[in-house]
């Protein structure tokens, strides 16, 4: 497979079905160094090797010819070489951010607040109370993600109503970058405001006053999440509308809709 | 390393310290054998376990050991076991997402702004006239890596002013999403008009009119790519205001400061 860099994709499953190799390490690498040559003389600048898991025994023997990691999933791992000797690689970079959501869910007849306490991670142990959180899941868009987050931690039915804030961190894991959407979601017209929750994931949650929400110990007056809480009070108070989420056409040819999110004009 | 999820974190060069391994993947097998059955003994959950590029070689002993990759970069690999036979795994998501700028550069005194042609790449080969774009660099902010870019492909210095949308999409490479962020610059106090382009990846720079820009034939009316085209001209009229990046410190009793978007009051 060409890719639209003038790469080449290698799939270990191409080879599969070629019967190259089987899965044996040493027919491997006669192939795969029979093919670099090939490529070479094509001029092909990056090769992609995608190794599945159940042919892990192909990785040394890519690697002690030249290949790279460049990412992985659970079920593969993907390796690259970049071919030219006297070009730098314009080799894509991997995925560099992991994208989370805070639900800040207002019921509007009590003007209450959603809040939980986690059982694990960092927040736990702290008796910190905090809205609702997680990260999206592949291919999950922001508002479906809060709305999810919520529906999973404490059973509340919820709509979206506007994205708050947005802050930008690099403390992720492993050296990754977050971005963290704070979103305002309001309960469903008529849905119970029964909290059911999650017992994995959830030690408590309940509803709390404005006030309880906004006098948090853990939270640094001046800080990011203190400035976004004052903007989620205001977006209670409805003195603040937020940035709007737009479902619009992809364009450029592909078909599909991606969410756009711009200021209130 | 016990990580805050009450799993460990086996790096390869731990091994390599205490002169269990050396580059065997016999002793490495014995080893991690070990190791697995004493981790379960007490209570461990999730096991990471690092393999250095270089040590590639106890990645199928790993594999055969029922670990499953997680996330790789360059240089490493990093698998993981999830031990708890009656649980379901905690194990925190890989990275999910790139995320990239887009730079619309405004020159205030001739009302024009700079529109780049790519050399390589989807754009290419469709005459399509574009602002300078790119991706994130790893712990790089959206303002940063717009200036960064514009100044890479064209050499002209500019100041960050405001963000003027972004846009979510499941379009990326390798089944990863992007986020876009367009980003309303302005051309730096007394610099240098001049373009210089960067010939690797550039084919064309120019400064175009607000007409010229606007007249694009590859953007659909209606798409998200126009509607942040119709924003970006009512910046440069100073009739949108955009999402403010105000930098925040962290909080949490963590060091350091993040970008916080949020809209204009």
């Amino acid at each position: 497979v060409e890719d639209r860099y003038g790469g080449v994709i290698v799939d270990d499953a191409m080879f599969d079905a070629e019967e190259l190799l089987g899965g044996d390490p040493v027919a491997f690498a006669r192939a795969l160094d029979g093919s670099v040559e090939t490529w070479r003389a094509r001029g092909t600048r990056g090769v992609w090797l995608k190794v599945a898991l159940e042919r892990a025994a192909h990785v040394p023997v890519a690697t002690s010819r030249g290949f790279v990691f460049h990412h992985a999933e659970k079920e593969y791992v993907m390796l690259t070489k970049w071919l030219p000797e006297d070009e730098a690689s314009t080799i894509p970079a991997n995925a560099s951010h992991q994208v989370g959501v805070g639900a800040f869910v207002l019921d509007k007849e009590t003007r209450r607040v959603l809040l939980v306490q986690e059982l694990r991670g960092p927040a736990a142990n702290r008796d910190l109370w905090k809205m609702p959180t997680g990260l999206l899941e592949a291919g999950e868009d922001v508002p479906i993600a809060a709305m999810r987050e919520v529906m999973e931690e404490t059973g509340i039915d919820t709509e979206f109503d506007t994205v708050i804030g947005c802050r930008h961190a690099h403390v992720g894991a492993f050296g990754k970058s977050d971005l963290f959407f704070c979103v305002g979601l309001v309960v469903k017209d008529g849905a119970s405001r029964e909290i059911s929750i999650q017992p994995q994931e959830i030690a408590k949650a309940k509803w709390a006053t404005m006030e309880e929400f906004l006098d948090n110990p853990h939270i640094e007056p001046g800080s990011h999440a203190w400035a976004l809480h004052a903007l989620c009070e205001k977006w209670a108070n409805d003195e603040y509308a937020g940035i709007r989420a737009n479902k619009l056409p992809l364009g450029f040819g592909r078909p599909g809709e991606v969410y756009t999110y711009v200021a209130h004009e």
